[in-house]
């Protein structure tokens, strides 16, 4: 995909290359310092694979005050930094460019405490998702946001992009699950935001960060909440004759104010997607599927469930099916869990990411539906649908440079429904590369300007992670940001 | 209490007075514009009422457009502004000052859409924190925070101090209950932040807004998250020998990941006065009383009880008293609600609002009493004991300057002492004028000067409630801020 434009590397830092280099490895040195063209290649896209720069070097500090040298030092010399987790954006979040320097986060994956009278844990943020749950899972507690792709993506990449996953339904996003930051501004200075209470001290500058896309300072450490294992969980399918039908359930089951800990979509393209490669026993004679994850008690699940079974059956619900061991409760997870790279098996496509209300998840359905068809395109809806999270996968052929545009104007279209009906670009995602352009669809340019004088008390020069976010035209000069 | 520096009102405002009355008149006709000095006195306090300054006039809009016109005329003409709802704050939130404008929220306090399917509402701010409760009652649903003047506070307020209350233990503070605002900037401008679905687009500038005590613009709108009303809810009085061991009960409740929906301190001093003023039946021979409220099913509250007793009987409970009524259970509520105003009516008092981490309740609780006692004063301790959310009320007889300085700096070690165990200066009243030269004991300077030049991104020239929250010290320029 070429049709984003990025800046050019400027001439003179090339020339001041070596001299950017020696400065780096003055501050971290031996392999932590990465110059070499081929071990420069993995780091030279993310999971939006589309796009792809080699960045000037790349370094993996392995302490704060690194950090904090290697701001100073790139805020100095004016080079722009890209920080680096495990490089799993969709949105293009960890993309490199030729003039900027990767603070890969990677070396820095140790959990620093565990607090368990505050519930709380602090750990450097290039540790994975699932190391945070998997170092107090022995004690009944586990770290609540859970992207699909948990095994590989950090704390710090979460944090990012505010991440969410399948069970955020009942126990928030990210920022919900977050108290405190040790955060590098891009003069070097190291900033403590928040701390391990619940109520922050001061403008809640830890809700600001989260969800920053890596453009407000480096984070290098984070205090996170621990909850506790609930006594039991139960996923069960409800498929369903329709999709339409489907949605409404859903809508009806949040306006009745029930909360299931989980409550995911796919419609019959993802279902055939996801079973052919999980095996989960998706009911496959269904139009859509509901997975609705209840938990606590025996009597809680069974309570709970006769409600959402009622709800289920005013909707025609035509196959319930209620998994019967930990096996099977794994293997529809699995399958739910692994429908992106279940469908990179059989199509190239885009995932998009936007977020409605829920009351609108009817219409929208409706809408991508006739969107997708109209560009002559295929799309599989998977998606978190109790928190009105979407995530349409507009298949298309890579190779067919007509079919690449169209995927990429009905994903466009897409995104623009979700904000049209009062819902946003992204949901767990983030805008990155991807939806930069985009941005003008959701905010006027009162709403952009006020965002931008915001980043700008944190990085007035926009050194980092300078060509994300915000629309390359319409950005405001530091006089003006001031 | 005249320990509080003030800016001195400026002549040539004094001067302007008849222009800039003139101004607001041509904004808000007739009885909206207060300047009669009798009618002005309602305005000169809050419930901070030690302190008292007589405004330059009131303002009371009727819409957002009003309350735009007005910020824009305020802002050309160099004059402060405070916004101000119930005028309920006990830190000095809403205290004006000579020179300043009061921008009264009070008339615009209409439901403006309710949206069970998305589980919100749109409420104009004016409106109090217990009606939009009763405006969705009838259906099932309630708005969460609940703080103790909820029958007089207004949700603007609440947004303003980022309020809390006895059970935002388990349903958050309002910042978990806020998902979008419509807001006045300084210059008139209009900008709508967050919305109705779950994640906002942009910076979460909602989040940044909440609790920023109404210096970054006027909030006029806000949607709020509905939730459904519990199946059942049963407060339960635990009585303890000692407040240690309650406050042990209460770290070990919380490490074993156990969230009741409310779970009160209060100590012997307060138990005495809320008894004498509500006759809740709190037990007399205990030397520290814990109100925990569970709710769900029966078989749900029987559960998450049985797991509380268990903890309980660990610390040597000494007394178990579950309510048997809805009028018991009310009885119980009113006594610690009441708490405040029945303190008032047996001795002056400073109410201390600090939080903490949870696994330090006990050592706090030592700390309290050890550097009250050291002033020779007594406290009353009533707390949100479940999210570490401490409000120690030092008695002291206000007719006595000695006591009244010494009440004083009792209360300040207490907030450093918060501070100092990783906790925080205030849970859910603000730092207002009160705890304003506090600050320097949570942050230091590099900390300060990141908020206020993030602050200044909405209010460069601070004419936003300006005396408050930062120290009048060390504040930045405008041109530094830049």
């Amino acid at each position: 995909m070429g049709f984003i434009e990025m800046p050019q590397p400027d001439a003179a830092i090339v020339d001041k290359r070596e001299q950017i280099v020696a400065g780096l490895r003055s501050i971290v040195p031996g392999e932590g310092v990465i110059t070499d063209p081929k071990q420069l290649v993995p780091y030279e896209t993310d999971a939006f694979t589309a796009y792809r720069r080699v960045p000037l070097a790349v370094v993996l500090p392995e302490t704060t005050e690194q950090v904090s040298a290697l701001m100073r030092f790139c805020g100095a010399h004016g080079v722009p930094v890209i920080p680096r987790g495990a490089g799993t954006s969709l949105a293009g979040g960890a993309i490199p460019q030729e003039d900027a320097v990767v603070i890969g986060l990677s070396k820095m994956r140790s959990v620093v405490s565990i607090n368990y009278a505050n519930r709380t844990a602090v750990v450097q943020v290039g540790i994975t998702n699932l190391a945070v749950s998997d170092a107090v899972t022995k004690d009944g507690f586990f770290y609540a946001p859970d992207p699909s792709s948990q095994l590989a993506c950090t704390i710090g990449g979460n944090i990012a992009m505010n991440s969410g996953g399948a069970h955020c339904l009942k126990y928030g996003v990210t920022t919900n699950n977050l108290l405190g930051l040790k955060l590098v501004l891009m003069d070097g200075t190291v900033v403590e935001l928040g701390g391990e209470s619940f109520d922050g001290p001061g403008y809640d500058l830890v809700g600001l960060l989260c969800g920053s896309e890596g453009q407000l300072g480096i984070i290098t450490e984070a205090t996170v909440r621990l909850l506790p294992k609930a006594e039991g969980a139960r996923p069960v399918l409800f498929g369903f004759e329709t999709a339409l039908e489907a949605g409404a359930c859903v809508a009806d089951i949040i306006a009745q104010g029930i909360v299931p800990v989980a409550m995911e979509f796919m419609d019959k393209p993802a279902i055939d997607i996801c079973e052919g490669f999980a095996k989960a026993g998706y009911p496959m004679d269904v139009d859509a599927l509901l997975i609705i994850e209840v938990e606590g008690s025996e009597a809680e699940m069974d309570a709970m469930l006769a409600r959402i079974v009622k709800i289920a059956r005013e909707h025609k619900v035509k196959r319930i099916k209620e998994s019967e061991s930990a096996m099977e409760a794994a293997a529809i997870w699995k399958g739910r869990k692994s429908a992106f790279g279940a469908t990179g098996r059989i199509a190239d496509y885009i995932c998009m990411d936007g977020t409605i209300p829920t009351g609108q998840l009817p219409r929208v359905l409706e809408g991508i539906d006739k969107i997708v068809k109209s560009y002559g395109l295929r799309v599989a809806n998977v998606f978190h649908a109790g928190d009105g999270n979407l995530h349409p996968l507009i298949l298309y052929n890579v190779n067919d440079p007509e079919e690449r545009d169209k995927a990429e104007l009905a994903g466009n279209d897409v995104l623009r429904l979700c904000v049209e009906v009062g819902g946003c670009l992204t949901g767990e995602h983030g805008v990155g590369i991807e939806k930069r352009d985009l941005m003008t669809d959701q905010f006027n340019e009162a709403d952009l300007h006020q965002q931008m004088r915001v980043r700008a008390v944190f990085d007035r020069d926009w050194l980092m992670n300078p060509a994300k976010v915000f629309p390359l035209e319409g950005r405001l000069e530091s006089s003006e940001a001031a």
